[in-house]
């Protein structure tokens, strides 16, 4: 079997320790038990650095032999074809993983990322507020209902919707206890822990060479 | 062959004409020859009448046999892998499909939608507009240099980002020739032309009926 690549910075803020999307691909690969390696390209001049790889100068992007994907969602469901952990092969089975995937980048983060940005931006009134809350308020009814988005078990779905929901000031955006436990419940698994701890040993190994 | 059902609403007002996402999901099907039908769910209500189906109220959902999918992206993903008009069978055209298609959803309309609804809203300023410009014209660079996004020739990811871009007031948003070029040779394609009349010819019916 091909080793598989994942990609990422060599060096970010204290603030993103742990948040880096590197860590979705890292997470699906110890799900599935997918032998990988970690490399890394310079995050001083990513604007331009890497852009015959990534043409928006972006992280992760993932080396599968010959095959090398950009975007953390393709990644992932690149991943997720290697593995019956991470998707069921039936068709209904695949049909709800790959709804459910594409939702969580589409219905949900294309709302919660630029709210976080406007919110992090100091903006004085957050525009998107509204339709933030009723997305996650959606949400929160059907996690209220079911344990796992796709396939009544956990897949990819999970993965990707709970990464996107457990950041901080979503967190802390209304009460939503349904949800709090879904996020708490999937980012409780030792496959995320384990990506969570080695990319934050990365980066603080990094950050101390910087400071050194 | 299990016939395609692509569900929308039944009515829409006129503004939204021909930009309603189930022309994604016809625009494919045409591309590929595939045989569809469309059926719809009331637009009045839609924010309770079809939530077992659709738990964000949205359309399009595709119906293949006992397959059933919402997000217009898994739709189209899942529409690629029935044919190779779509999307290639090699195993690095069909990444580099996927990573593009996925780029449009996250990378592109991500952004896009939330600057397109900021705008509307009329917002004093608006501040997506720097991200705004910084991806688009990272895709005007790129667009420079090719033709299609993936593999060389049209696929479902060219689709989908043509459909991301066409819209009027991105197109009015900065001077980017080549992008502009993209969307008006990828919008000329039959198969587009199709879809668009076909939808505005049910909403327009529909609209007469409304009315009358």
């Amino acid at each position: 079997m091909t080793a598989l690549t994942i990609w990422t910075y060599d060096w970010v803020p204290e603030g993103v320790w742990g948040f880096v999307r590197d860590l979705r691909l890292r997470w699906a690969c110890e799900e599935a038990g997918l032998a990988y390696g970690v490399r890394t390209i310079p995050f001083d001049g990513r604007e331009t650095n890497h852009l015959a790889r990534q043409p928006f100068g972006q992280i992760p992007f993932l080396d599968d032999g010959n095959v090398k994907l950009f975007e953390s969602g393709a990644g992932l469901l690149h991943l997720a074809r290697k593995s019956e952990t991470l998707m069921p092969v039936d068709p209904i089975g695949e049909a709800e993983t790959l709804q459910w995937t594409l939702a969580a980048l589409n219905s949900i983060e294309m709302v919660a990322v630029p709210w976080w940005f406007l919110t992090v931006s100091g903006a004085a009134e957050n525009q998107l507020t509204g339709w933030l809350g009723m997305r996650l308020g959606q949400l929160e009814t059907l996690l209220g209902e079911r344990e796992w988005l796709a396939a009544g078990r956990f897949t990819v779905a999970d993965l990707l919707m709970a990464d996107v929901l457990r950041v901080e000031k979503l967190r802390a955006f209304g009460d939503r206890p349904a949800t709090e436990a879904y996020v708490a419940r999937i980012t409780d698994r030792l496959a995320f822990r384990k990506a969570k701890a080695d990319q934050t040993a990365l980066f603080k190994a990094a950050d101390a060479k910087r400071r050194a």
